[in-house]
């Protein structure tokens, strides 16, 4: 008997899903490769905190902000070159990373599990999980600020410059804060955005940015890039809710249903899992529209925005 | 009756002290001023986290490293001016602030006092000050950055490449992680002067190279700044062993004896009180001598040098 299926052509769909697949997993193995690169193990009483920057940055995740940062770096022929994208796609992993590790800490989320292992400071011990955070934040400014990312000191002053509004008490941090202050006083839909504009938005706008400065955008193109970025960091957050309250914690490899417990106000609490659903499609949409000027170089770009609201994990 | 004293000329060394204290006087004016404006209040559900980078940074303390940076670069007639150099200052004290803020915290030394105040965490929270201090680090990154800070990118990146190696996992970050680590256990002679070296002097050590910098010092000039810089950073930690063994907690504003109760080794373990005094000395001598070819523009550079070893808090 013929296998009827495997003789069908796939869908475009799934075409391109494949396509997003292949291309997010090269990228993430650079990501990787990078992030050991930039950040090597020591020898010496100072080798623990390496170690544990390491562990935090390390084996996992799906790269999204580097992922970002390079392929829009790969739309344009910019100086900085793949080495200069993937540096700076690491040091946005790294800042990343520096917000879990801080964010999980007993006196914030206090969250024993991270990608299905235990956190930094589960691993480590407190004080080596604050020190960790604090020292990758440092690394990822020094990693721009590198000759190495790009030959000329204007475009590496301005992606510095853009990191730290993203990441500060006006962007990451900010946003942070609010969380906090908001745990069981019910927000507005326009404190929630704004919430998630700040908490994790701002980092992904940036990781696209980013990639667009690298590669000499001229202020159309980056205009439509942020822009691109802005959505689908907002469309990434809403999924996140999403998944908080339908998922598995197998699935998710951090613990589930967080976000009820903690009776944060989210999305789905406010235009229940559909209404989310929906709000996060519009968003993916329009962030695939924005991309119409760079024609097919933005396919993967577009695969990802779908990616973003569809992802079980 | 005549006041003898009153028509007695003051001696070389008195004139000194006092001059230096009217510079520090006004160099710190300027670096709260600077702080203040870098810093502003906000309105809105983040401005906890704002009132708490205030809270760590405004208010007190000498700003030894903020006056380094400012009287370095009026050694020079550089493009950064005082505008330039008083942004850099309060850069480099709100990085020590966060340093202190994280410091503080319990998981690391559990202090409750700084300054004679509530530390941070005491003063607000745990998860505020722990986001307080990223963001303060953030901010200085940011603040060295932007172009108020220096016409040229070129200068100012070599700012922000400098601070964050001085600060980083093989720096201040560091020299705090072997400070952990070396606790309970006896260290060497040679380990103490690395952690110190790593864990204040860096940070020293860059105030001064960061004026030099600001003020397009030329390599022979930067050098011996940078020599400067290294010494008196070695200077005021080896004084503040001395204090921590004989100060009381009214003149130090903070828990004393802590180093003998944590059974840390410190160059007062190590090399006795006056021991300790004379390695002081010998590094101030020396960064005394290496700015002989800056002249008399270079006085309040040395009265700082001795200050460093002679203060009593």
């Amino acid at each position: 008997m013929t296998n009827l299926g495997a003789s069908q052509s796939p869908s475009s769909s799934e075409q391109s899903s494949e396509a997003l697949r292949a291309s997010l997993g090269s990228r993430a193995a650079a990501v990787e490769a990078m992030l050991d690169r930039l950040i090597p193990r020591v020898e010496g009483p100072e080798a623990r905190v390496i170690d544990a920057m390491r562990y935090a940055t390390l084996g996992g995740g799906k790269r999204l902000r580097g992922y970002l940062v390079a392929e829009v770096a790969a739309l344009f022929d910019g100086a900085a070159g793949e080495e200069g994208a993937y540096r700076a796609a690491a040091s946005v992993e790294m800042l990343h990373a520096y917000s879990l590790v801080h964010d999980d800490l007993p006196a914030m989320d206090d969250d024993d599990l991270r990608r299905g292992q235990p956190s930094t400071h589960r691993k480590f011990d407190e004080a080596t999980a604050i020190l960790a955070g604090d020292a990758l934040q440092t690394r990822a400014f020094e990693v721009l600020a590198e000759t190495e990312t790009h030959p000329d000191a204007s475009v590496r002053i301005q992606i510095v410059l853009e990191l730290a509004r993203a990441s500060g008490a006006a962007g990451m941090v900010g946003g942070q804060m609010i969380d906090m202050e908001g745990e069981g006083r019910a927000l507005s839909l326009t404190e929630v955005g704004h919430l998630h504009a700040l908490k994790t938005g701002c980092l992904i706008r940036y990781s696209a940015e980013a990639g667009a400065i690298l590669g000499g955008a001229n202020p159309e193109q980056r205009h439509r890039i942020a822009s691109y970025g802005r959505d689908i960091g907002a469309a990434f957050q809403i999924a996140d809710d999403v998944l908080d309250a339908t998922a598995t914690e197998e699935e998710l490899g951090k613990t589930a249903g967080k976000d009820l417990a903690a009776e944060k106000s989210t999305y789905v609490a406010l235009l229940g899992i559909d209404g989310a659903r929906r709000e996060a499609e519009k968003l993916a949409d329009r962030a695939c529209h924005v991309l119409d000027i760079f024609g097919e170089k933005a396919d993967r770009l577009r695969d990802l925005a779908r990616y973003v609201v569809e992802r079980r994990s």
